[in-house]
């Protein structure tokens, strides 16, 4: 991805109530990709997990926050899964990657 | 912390060899903790890492860029730990957080 573009950084700490997490977060990737300008996703959990969305611009970001399923799965995020959040949106002014050769 | 600031988003595929790489990686927490301008730092690992440290200007990640032993640990890291990675620098202009009352 060429910048700049934005990045949604999400961090969180989940609760033990497991049930229904994995279909709702795998629903919402799949709902996240079919979205007007989303560049990619990249996820990670330990002891807190951290997922980080690319977008092309607040605007999309935006129309996401406010997606009618995706409204529902913050709800039910707050009322179940997470024991806490913190979301941060960046604004990725440079980037570069580093290949193996093989 | 109150935006802005800047956060620092590696994402890495690791290789297979993992000889030195825990100590490694305690290493530079440290070393970067101790860093002026450093804020925090947040990490999680499954099949990708993503590591995201958070500073208070481009002045500061610089520095640490530079900074002789994180060089060091910068090179191995490609002779030696990575498959690949990517490193992007990004403004924080927004952060908004939920915790759970108990």
């Amino acid at each position: 991805m060429t910048p700049p573009y934005y990045a949604v950084i999400f961090t969180s700490v989940r609760t033990e109530i497991t049930e229904g997490y994995e279909e709702m977060a795998a629903l919402m990737e799949k709902l996240a990709k079919e979205q007007d300008g989303f560049l990619g996703v990249e996820s990670a959990r330990n002891e807190i997990g951290i997922t980080v969305s690319y977008w092309r611009d607040l605007e999309s970001i935006k129309k996401w926050k406010q997606q009618t399923d995706h409204l529902q799965a913050q709800q039910k995020g707050r009322a179940v899964w997470y024991k806490n959040y913190t979301t941060r949106i960046a604004l990725v002014e440079r980037e570069y990657s580093f290949e193996r050769e093989s």
